[in-house]
């Protein structure tokens, strides 16, 4: 029985923006519109809903913007956790408007609403001596130079494989969602809640009081599981452009993971079977919210929805 | 008694930036912590607080970032309700954090929240067939062309006194806050929100259905007196950086308004005595909310809030 019960969905990269678009607005909300005929599915089913989202090729394009306007217009460039707000804004805004849209559609009067969420991070978390998550374009050696003269505090690795160089930036565990409350009583009023998106405002507590945004990057399906286990969510799924986890992916001997114990999976995962940059966290998110007292993670493709949640599709990490 | 009442506050752009700065976030976020001081002492107070913003420098940079990003990066620029919905995102961030900051260090524990806000207007609104608000820089006459080039469906007028040509935009009427019932819902529950930034993201709903969004700019005082008068709030009180309405406003026989019914005001707002680019849209503001039942509407500077509020500064408009 579906009926009250909450389901926290984090979309992925391709819910947005699909393989050789421009990031023009008229994709991403063409991407969203279809994204949310499978999130209204869900709501039709009566589940509650809460709705987080990356944010990837999105703030790397405001990061960029921020650049250009710096050069062109000698306007002030934002810190990135300012250039993350603006992408929960735009983001969300285009979440609440086309599910809505589309439960309209169906009859359904529900609304979506978008919540501007930080994330608290630990000061002491070894990311922040660590920068290791990329973000935006791929540049020369030279445009990489001049950046680094407007920019001294940036930070770029080379990427020898694709052949340049890309800023990198702290990728620091999510501990608390600061607006879980409110996010909590919307929910519990009826709303569907858009939140956390692009992994949550990254900020720090300085003596416990001083809130103060950081520059990094959350990982989104991590930030996800802190808000699905935060809410009390019985289930948290997260959607990709996989079908599910995979053991030796992409190799002959490839196996789809089905149905799995959180233990079972934490063992997999201890032992490094899932690439740290794509399927590692969130096979990590999946396990950390059955750690936590979730009935049942769920890693999905993105138009399997609805056979997922009906346990058709998928991988489902149980405790 | 305040304990409960709902206030309404429309904080002015001297409220996020000030004569000569460049729009830094450092600037800004300094800006917005002053202003927390003054909206935390309504706290203190009892009152229960709904705050929205303007956004027009702010949005004015975000369409230039935008148009540097195209030019430089060839990064597709967004529609203005994107943009919008961006600004809202991180000013709602900065008011957000450095309030509940603010009020932490009071000792009180509340949570100010960010709802990324829609604001309806009519299709219909003649505004749409004559654009007039200057939004983002001033243009010689070629930057114009070439934008023009770029941008086919920019409308530009000439600035003859300042010796430029700027964009306008159509400022069509708001009519309803599209996400009031979630921002009641809050308020309701004890947090202060922030909504209808910039006077929201306009949209308009084809066939009943179908919201869309569309390329203006709302003033953000009257839609701040929609989401005053849809939230039954008893005040709503416009903070500026001038200390009331005035007649004959900078002649040498300008006159304060202290207390004024809303039918004499209307009266004198007919008469054409404030300018419609800066006091006449507050001015009407204030008459709409107390015609919609307001009991009370109040103008005046931000650093008078409290004085304000207990009636010893600003022009108070009453039934």
């Amino acid at each position: 029985m579906s009926e009250g019960e909450l389901i926290v969905v984090a979309l992925g990269g391709n819910a947005l923006l699909r393989r050789g678009e421009k990031g023009s607005f008229e994709e991403q909300y063409n991407n969203v519109r279809r994204t949310s005929r499978f999130l209204a599915d869900l709501v039709e089913m009566g589940y509650k809903l809460v709705i987080t989202h990356g944010n990837g090729p999105q703030i790397g394009a405001t990061l960029l913007r921020h650049d250009a306007g710096k050069r062109m217009y000698d306007i002030p460039p934002f810190p990135m956790d300012v250039c993350g707000a603006e992408t929960q804004g735009f983001i969300g805004y285009m979440i609440q408007q086309a599910l809505r849209n589309e439960l309209k559609r169906r009859g359904i009067d529900k609304y979506v609403i978008t919540v501007v969420t930080r994330v608290i991070v630990d000061e002491d978390d070894p990311a922040f001596q660590n920068p290791s998550k990329p973000v935006g374009k791929f540049y020369t050696k030279e445009e990489m130079e001049e950046l680094k003269r407007i920019h001294p505090e940036y930070v770029f690795k080379e990427d020898k494989a694709r052949g340049g160089w890309r800023r990198v930036v702290p990728s620091p565990d999510p501990k608390i969602i600061a607006e879980r409350h409110a996010i909590k009583t919307l929910v519990e009023a009826g709303f569907i809640v858009v939140a956390s998106g692009g992994g949550g405002i990254p900020i720090v507590e300085v003596d416990g009081v001083e809130a103060r945004g950081v520059e990094a990057v959350i990982d989104k399906d991590l930030a996800g599981e802190r808000l699905a286990a935060l809410l009390g969510a019985s289930r948290f799924i997260i959607l990709t452009d996989v079908d599910g986890a995979y053991l030796n992916y992409g190799k002959p001997n490839q196996k789809k993971i089905g149905r799995i114990k959180a233990s079972e999976l934490r063992k997999l995962y201890d032992e490094g079977h899932f690439p740290p940059g794509s399927m590692g966290p969130k096979v990590l998110a999946a396990i950390r919210f059955i750690e936590d007292g979730g009935k049942e993670a769920i890693i999905a493709e993105l138009s399997q929805l609805k056979d997922a949640i009906e346990g058709r599709a998928g991988t489902h990490v149980v405790p």
